[in-house]
């Protein structure tokens, strides 16, 4: 063990081996506060060949690595183990933004780069990334490509995988692959990017990619909308795309327990909407600076939907600051979630046009399992992908914690008979690797093995994540 | 020998299995002309099950086996060796749609489906399937998926993996893979659809697929228009970009010697710009039903281009008919420089910023090695692709076939050394897999060898393609 600290210490440098309790704590604990694991130590190199040096040295001694980025996963993909033998692998400190080309629409970046630089980088030029996260201020998008992310700005701009266009990464063995093309047409062979994208650092460590920059959109309308059930939120979202086309940037849900969480929890929340609603969704427009009629479009559409009986009443946000109130009651809802109490996540996906009857038919099947529950449903409506989240009844934390099982179970049989996901965007992690294996076919688990197994025949690089 | 043909029969019936000359004939010559092989049998499956038999009974025996769809393709993927010990599997007996959904905007189709059918079949739901190839009434979409095909509507839509959400596939070994899922967001795993499309059917066969639908856009906005050079198209394309927006669908390039070609070897051609110009583009803007308004955005736009110095003359297209006079003036420049004589073709992308000045320099690079050479050069300038064709001196068809290896050597190093592509979208095949590999890394052409042996360990999916 000593061998193997001495050589990381001399890849990366004495300071950036971080052993002491305290210095590890912060790593071996997910943001969730669910997956609590320990550390032979974490490593924080500082460069692409840092990094190759630290895993060539892993893979000789035979340690086992987790890379980690922000640290902001929701399925304890990003933390070690508890057996304490396992090296995590920082990227916090390769934060440069190496190249930005306007004109291209790339941008050419660390794997630790905060999302929230990022998108100042890209702003800097008059460009857009689109990629939109609660956790922006501090997940980094090596994390973001490793598990594919989702967020907000999908509907129109598509997942983490739809936005990159080449990949460096270093290799279970500690050989760097230089796949940083920035070409949108390159067909000489097999889509490695797309393999590491969302494998959750399984298959090798990312350490820079080239994305996709897009048009500026600083002009926007927002509206916080009353609407009677899903099935009408859907029926929004389908007029919402035939009249606004390509403007429409974000569609998304809200049951009203999440927005009673954020506003009884969350300091200087206040509910735009008078009386009460059993749904709510966030609509955006999002425009380019010369392109006026964004209010318009918003406020006639919005109009027709309460015509219609598709909308009981809205908000449109009359400034900048309106605007981040309204946000704020969408993106606060995991945090709220957190300060009420235990909480049980899901990221489920159905098709859209299920969507409405699957959630009204679970409330009775999870409420036979433990009466009281509170199900805070919110999520990215325009891409049938629900976060179905269970709170505990009041004063019920142990008992939730002892249902989970069954809860879950309940609920990932029901997306996999509605030919679901049962995870959407946030990835297998440890939290779900079994139950991932457990609704594929035989087939599929296999061919996912094959792949692990001609890429990391060792199997180093993260086990127990994403694959059992 | 006769125990697989045999085997085979029992797998498809007799009527199925082609072995005479004159049947095969057309399944074992590529559409360039180029290749021409022999084949142990040509076995032509009805369904998925089928498939899956042949696939088994070739593995049991050791029996390679080339996928084939419209045998269209312009790299030799699709038809056998010369060994004669090669099966084709042609999937052009399977074409069904199997399901359409326009409001989960998803179409579930058989691989053998022609591309014109498939957008017949979106057009009868009012939806677009946004591919568009040169030979969209004989490929199919099987091929196209094998391929990761490009064509004219990758600037707005993406390559053929954009559109894609699902497959199914008959592995090496004969097992199915089911992944015929339509879900926008699904991470949980690999993701072994992007695996499959662009291997060019040396993984496994593909047999179905989800693919996305998009919004209709019945109307259009056609011009031809003469610029001064790629240069210029390319600043033309930013104006086009910042000005139109969404509404971009197509941005293609020709220079003068491809348009003589065409006006010169296909009936009815004729030229809409009087003065003669060194290079040309094709402009459409397209929109939905609703939506008015874009022949005056395009006016606008060439106008501002005519001011600029960016055009020289424009010919919009007055109605439908011109529209289709105007497209195959681009579209039908393969086929007139197939009549010309003999032509050497290369796909390649560079970063658009250099395309102009790679483009000039080239000429007197490839003048050098052949005097006389004739540069056909069009494309996907709006992807950075261009199709960089040589036609032979007058007269010249065997000097350039003596100096092939020297001219193609002479643009591939020319672009390596700009960090592009030496196949933008036609992909690998038989032609390229040798140069493909050699200006690739060592590290990738192994990651590339691994995924092949993880999952055909006996190399019986098309041997030779994609990899040497």
């Amino acid at each position: 063990m000593t061998d193997i600290l001495d050589r990381l210490r001399s890849a990366v440098g004495d300071a950036h081996v971080l052993t002491a309790d305290a210095e590890v704590a912060a790593f071996v604990v997910d943001w969730t506060g669910t997956y609590a694991g320990r550390a032979l130590a974490v490593v924080r190199p500082g460069s692409t060949a840092e990094v190759a040096d630290v895993v060539a040295a892993c893979h000789e001694a035979g340690v086992a690595i987790v890379p980690q980025g922000g640290n902001t996963g929701l399925v304890g993909g990003g933390v070690p183990d508890p057996s304490g033998e396992e090296v995590v692998l920082s990227l916090g400190r390769m934060r440069s933004v190496r190249d930005v080309d306007p004109v291209a629409g790339t941008i050419t970046v660390d794997a630790g780069v905060v999302l929230a630089d990022l998108h100042t980088a890209a702003e800097a030029v008059d460009r857009l990334f689109p990629m939109s996260l609660g956790s922006e201020g501090s997940c980094t998008i090596g994390g973001n490509l490793a598990t594919n992310a989702g967020g907000t700005a999908v509907l129109r701009y598509g997942m983490t995988r739809e936005l990159v266009l080449g990949l460096e990464v270093v290799l279970p063995d500690g050989r760097v692959w230089d796949g940083l093309r920035g070409l949108r047409k390159d067909n000489t062979g097999y889509d490695l990017t797309q393999l590491f994208v969302g494998s959750e650092g399984t298959l090798g460590v990312i350490t820079g990619a080239v994305l996709r920059l897009f048009p500026a959109t600083p002009r926007h309308a927002t509206a916080w909308v009353a609407v009677p059930s899903v099935d009408a939120a859907v029926s929004l979202l389908g007029l919402a795309q035939s009249r606004a086309g390509a403007h429409l940037s974000t569609f998304e849900i809200a049951n009203r327990q999440a927005v009673d969480l954020v506003l009884a929890h969350l300091p200087g929340a206040s509910d735009p909407i008078s009386e009460p609603s059993d749904w709510y969704v966030l609509v955006e427009l999002a425009g380019a600076a010369t392109e006026d009629g964004l209010d318009d479009a918003l406020e006639a559409i919005l109009g027709d939907a309460v015509e219609a009986g598709l909308a009981a009443d809205a908000a449109i946000a009359g400034s900048p600051a309106q605007r981040t109130a309204l946000w704020a009651l969408r993106e606060g809802i995991s945090e709220a979630q957190k300060v009420e109490g235990a909480t049980l996540k899901h990221d489920v996906t159905l098709p859209i046009a299920s969507l409405a009857t699957w959630a009204a038919d679970m409330v009775p099947v999870l409420e036979e399992v433990l009466p009281g529950i509170r199900p805070v449903t919110y999520g990215h409506v325009g891409d049938g992908n629900l976060h179905y989240n269970i709170s505990a009844p009041v004063g019920g934390d142990d008992a939730l914690l002892a249902a989970a099982p069954d809860l879950s179970r309940a609920i990932y049989d029901s997306v996999a008979a509605g030919r679901g996901s049962i995870s959407a965007e946030h990835g297998l992690g440890r939290s779900k690797a079994v139950a991932g294996s457990s609704y594929k076919s035989g087939v599929e688990v296999d061919l996912m093995r094959a792949l692990k197994h001609a890429l990391d025949p060792r199997g180093l690089m993260n086990p127990g994540v994403l694959l059992p």
